[in-house]
């Protein structure tokens, strides 16, 4: 993503114009050349990357600033997991056209959001597709050296925390598809309303990066359902795990779904786009851990206990009975 | 991209199965977390994203190995303009389907590159598209703290200078898409095929990219056409150019087109995807730097001079006349 062309092309314009604004920080030149400079001020940069197609991941008529927003959030969601503070992103977008009303909306919405989160955009591309939409963001984080939370260190007697709510978003897709849940809460605009929020702008917990780093022993983003990352996690670590499933926090109006036989627990913790913190965390620092989550001001809810051995991990439901899962997890493929 | 899923998903097999044995990097942990580490190693981070789009970037019935060479050496060429290192990069794949033939033959392609440049893969995301097929790459290199080569470096007085051969990639798409060259090279199968190989396989010159940082005030790589990225370089420095046409190097297959009025020496200065480097280099350096260049086994050209002055970059016919450029470069928009 660069600029700077006095005969400038479409391309060039459309990138000086909306997106050069939000390259604040020094290593992007002004989006004035073909590489951005990360100074990693001797940490590890820490790197992840994710993208988001229009109909897979979002829908047509999102609004422009959420879809920006869902973007970078879905990648800042990672780095919080892995105990990192942001340090920058660069973006690919692939548009079919230019749409100078849509491109300002988008620009603002991922302007505000790399501010509010500290993550300056340091470059990109922008390139034309006759297919969908497609926004993919590799974003940089620093943490101290060796320090990164891996996935891999999970160990039998460690509590297992997640933050926030579980499965919310997975219920707003089907507000907006029309669904059943847009059925059941056919009089509650207000319900749907949060529901579709939470698919459409998730909320990255970047404030609990200081406090996984100093405590979980594991930890990665429910992206893909609660009950399938899990069994990532507890794969990558070698252990197994108990949930719960009672204990897992849902919100009122999901709850209320449930009640009313409307969804089922399996559709919230199987369902995808939650982009909240699963953790394990030892039981000497589990105090703290809950010390720090309340003072950043984010909901930390324990559901179970790893355990030792190989299978997959288990949901019992409130007689200690085993939930059997059909689909653990979302998959593109 | 992440593996470790013990009742692993479509898309994680995938990943394990054809992606996994490219990780060679200990900063990827072997796919199988949601982040990677990358070490600056007390240098400077340098980062560089390009996506591909098929129908746009390449066809649809390319080789497969020959669109994940591309993709990665399209970034790799960025890094070698900036005279940095490569370290690593991480790889978004938007995919509509899974075929396993297509993926291994890619996969191939794209860890011999990996290999052969020094450019491990560290991370990545597939997700699934009703569109055309999108690869999109971060790549990242070193290089020593504030020495990454601007665009804005170029001095009046400062020769310039490209290495290989321009608008063969330009021709090799025009003989892809059966339109006035391939009919010009019927006969001449061998010339059709370098063409073809230009366009498909770019050859970035990583093993330049150490002169480059000794030697060049500026630099940048020719993607977009030479007329257009020169213009570029030049806004960027604050300074104008002259160009001896006839000095721009092209291979004796577009040189035998051009004598043969099928294509005009425009169609090779503005025609996109080189991928060679265009450097300026201030005249105390120019021998050593073309020495360096010879023992790297790099073809590098002297074609013009920068000169003083904002306007547009001259580009002279052999009889000192300005040759008039109708489109200096490709725009996506």
């Amino acid at each position: 993503m660069t600029n700077g062309n006095k005969q400038a092309s479409g391309e060039d314009s459309l990138i000086a114009r909306y997106f050069k604004p939000l390259a604040t920080d020094a290593g992007a030149f002004a989006l004035d050349d073909d590489a951005a400079i990360l100074k990693a001020q001797g940490e590890d940069i820490v790197v992840t990357t994710d993208a988001i197609v229009e109909g897979v991941h979002f829908l047509p008529d999102d609004p422009p600033d959420t879809i920006a927003r869902k973007a970078l959030r879905v990648n800042l969601s990672d780095l919080a997991a892995k105990g990192a503070a942001p340090a920058g992103f660069v973006l690919t977008l692939a548009l079919r056209e230019v749409d100078g009303g849509w491109l300002a909306a988008f620009a603002r919405g991922l302007g505000e959001d790399a501010q509010s989160f500290a993550c300056p955009l340091l470059g990109g591309d922008t390139v034309s597709t006759p297919g969908p939409l497609t926004v993919s963001i590799t974003a940089f984080g620093r943490v101290g050296e060796g320090k990164m939370v891996r996935r891999s260190g999970a160990s039998a007697g460690d509590h297992i925390m997640v933050t926030g709510t579980i499965g919310d978003a997975a219920l707003g897709l089907d507000v907006l598809k029309g669904g059943a849940v847009a059925a059941a809460l056919t009089g509650d605009p207000t319900g749907k309303e949060l529901l579709v929020g939470r698919y459409r702008v998730p909320q990255p917990r970047s404030t609990l990066a200081r406090a996984v780093r100093a405590h979980a022993s594991a930890a990665m983003d429910v992206s893909d359902g609660l009950a399938g990352d899990l069994t990532k996690l507890c794969a990558a670590s070698g252990v197994s795990a108990t949930i719960d499933a009672p204990l897992v926090p849902v919100s009122a109006v999901a709850a209320g779904l449930v009640s009313r036989g409307a969804v089922t627990l399996e559709t919230l913790i199987c369902g995808g786009d939650d982009y909240e913190l699963l953790c394990t965390v030892s039981e000497p620092r589990r105090s703290a851990f809950a010390e720090e989550a309340r003072r950043a001001g984010v909901a930390l809810t324990a559901i179970g206990m790893v355990t030792a051995g190989t299978g997959a991990p288990r949901f019992l439901d409130g007689e200690g009975g085993e939930i059997r899962l059909t689909r653990l997890s979302y998959s593109h493929f």
